[in-house]
């Protein structure tokens, strides 16, 4: 079933239905899209859960063949297959009145462990790869980014507590501020309007540039030195 | 026509049109640009079209003197000539009614295609090369980013649709916050105003600057790479 | 106590001591997470002066031992004994209705001190060598950087002072935009509302992707570097 | 004058001038911090108006002694000289009523020539080097995007058009939102509100990733680069 070029024809087919499968996950939480169709989307459900479950089933009961797997319930238990229960779950659960929203970000997981083959699969590895060889410089930069995320939370509840009680009224309250500042994402719901809370948040704003650089330097390097490696071992 | 060293006489001016008619498309959509000018737009809207056409026909009827093309039939059924009628059917297109919004962007893919002359040649195809020698890479970056949003658009939804039903009523209105955060754009029209939902936008902009740092390490990776390669060859 | 590996049992409390002490000192901030449970935050404030005091005079105590240290006195007043005496106070001083919220940060310096130890020493060592050895380059970053908030703000003031006197009516006044949009922070609470403050807010925006792309590159160039003199030194 | 370990004396007394005439230029545009202390500003600006003639004199009458200048004239005729003569302009034209706001950014330009003394020299001729080793690559960077902001103003000017007139009425006026999303500062002032918009501007927001990772990935192997031919050169 593995090709090293790309995927074989039931893997595409595969594809294609989680990919359906996540669509109509997140198609059918909009009103709007759903509004006069339902049973449509009953069906579609349907339809994926009994695919899904006759492809877990095939799955456990070709199991043993497998030299890998002693019996059905050791593949049952490991981490690829329970992914694929989650699926199957995410699509039975409505039945018995139950919310999936979280549980169909599994279907996405699915594709993942396809991602494993084919082409795709020495890109993986060497973005993996890259990260794990740089957990602890990366590591060392959340730290710091924690650390700068307390001082600035800190020093705007300082700064800011009385002139805006309800949204710097706690270090808490000013964490919401400071980790929209630190990720440049700045929403602007919340900002500072002492002139003591500004210039806090200047340089809050400017340790966000560091904490954009730190961590993407330190992958840069990483992949440089990924691929001199790579090569060597050629 | 063609030189190594920049562009040639004749082809400075067409890059001068070009642009000409690039801040003509654009100035004419502005009524404060227009008012009481109209008829100078007009001429002007006619003049490009006369020379573009002109340029046109003429490359049309050399092009059976480049042994590349068979025909100017075979000549006009080429990807660059595409964009030169595209161009012109962009000021055409105005007289019979029918909206060229769109259409005048190709007046700037023409700028692309003359960036392949001369020193620029160089440039452009460098970074052509690094993102192409990392697809995979980038695929997969695009790929995790594409899971984040997803499990961040769910997570949203499911803290703050009773909230906010109509920023984040389903998975697809959430989408629009996600996007808005994982990027670091952070506009602010849609932000959580939930604990949960705030703990939850806060590891999504932190996973946004992972993004950020992903693909600009594997491209500085891949232009270091290209470098060194380009060395080794000469 | 120090081992090459991993933290000691010791240091393993001292670091679940720390944590909970931090999320003590930001969580009694909270009116929501204190209210009806006061004593309890009290309780656990005694509890945590006395362990550290405890610790602080254990070490006082110990250090002439320590070949390094001639008495107590010298061993007290190192910046990492200094920084244990600030941590003290900040549990200490409110006793004494005295504001904490600053002082508490150092609970987190601690951390730090602890990270020299064990497995992230290294990295942590990593990122200080590329920061200081580029400590020029990063300091002409940020000369350029604020050379250009300077830019920036004198050019808003001048555009937008008579629209919108309030928040563009000084350059001081005015830095508080320019620092947001150069970081691509983005609060949006100030934004330009005439054609040239427009103008120079886009050029503005564009020169704060330099500024990313600046830093970022030194560094990264900095950790390609440093490791492969790593390496060299083996 | 000049010391290859850093400023002089006499250079460092007049980095301390330019420090303080800047900071002089920034808070007299803001009424609250000149209020009732006018006549202060008017002699600091006095003062410094004749601290800098002085300076300016005597360099244009020593300027024959140097054999790189004929005369005091080609002296006065440098950018260098030119520079110190607009910075004197800064204090010296409000006495004519004329605004000097953007005038005074010279002022900060004066420190640059300064930084190229002593030990910031090599730093930035690094910087300097980076950038122009990279020019056309940095060129097509720019290039790919200012077609994405026509591309994405056009598209927002066709699906924003009817539902929002005042911000999107237009290409010109749907730039101002599209240099902001593309550099991710994303003020939020102006955002599309209908789906399709939406999804451009989704799409727009990922281009602006890239937009952030081209230059940063370019500058970053050009200061990788340079480093190893620095080292080759000894």
């Amino acid at each position: 079933m593995r090709t090293e070029k790309g995927l074989s024809r039931t893997n595409t087919w595969i594809v294609v239905l989680i990919c359906l499968s996540i669509g109509l996950g997140i198609a059918e939480t909009e009103a709007l899209l759903t509004e006069g169709v339902e049973h449509y989307y009953g069906i579609a459900n349907l339809v994926f859960l009994a695919i899904f479950m006759t492809e877990y089933a095939a799955r456990l009961y070709a199991a043993p063949e497998n030299p890998k797997y002693k019996s059905s319930l050791s593949y049952a238990l490991t981490l690829s297959s329970t992914l694929d229960l989650l699926v199957i779950l995410s699509f039975a659960l409505p039945y018995f009145g139950l919310e999936t929203a979280l549980l169909r970000v599994f279907r996405a997981a699915r594709l993942v462990r396809l991602a494993r083959l084919g082409r795709y699969s020495l890109a993986l590895q060497m973005i993996y790869e890259a990260i794990t060889d740089r957990r602890y410089e990366l590591g060392v930069s959340a730290a710091i980014a924690l650390g700068l995320m307390l001082l600035a939370s800190s020093a705007l509840y300082y700064a800011e507590r009385t002139a805006q009680p309800d949204v710097f009224g706690s270090i808490p309250r000013a964490m919401w501020w400071s980790i929209a500042t630190l990720t440049t994402v700045g929403y602007g719901d919340t900002v500072p309007i002492t002139v003591l809370g500004r210039i806090a948040a200047g340089l809050t704003a400017v340790a966000g540039i560091g904490l954009i650089a730190l961590p993407t330097g330190i992958l840069a390097s990483a992949f440089t030195d990924g691929l001199s490696r790579a090569r060597n071992r050629k």
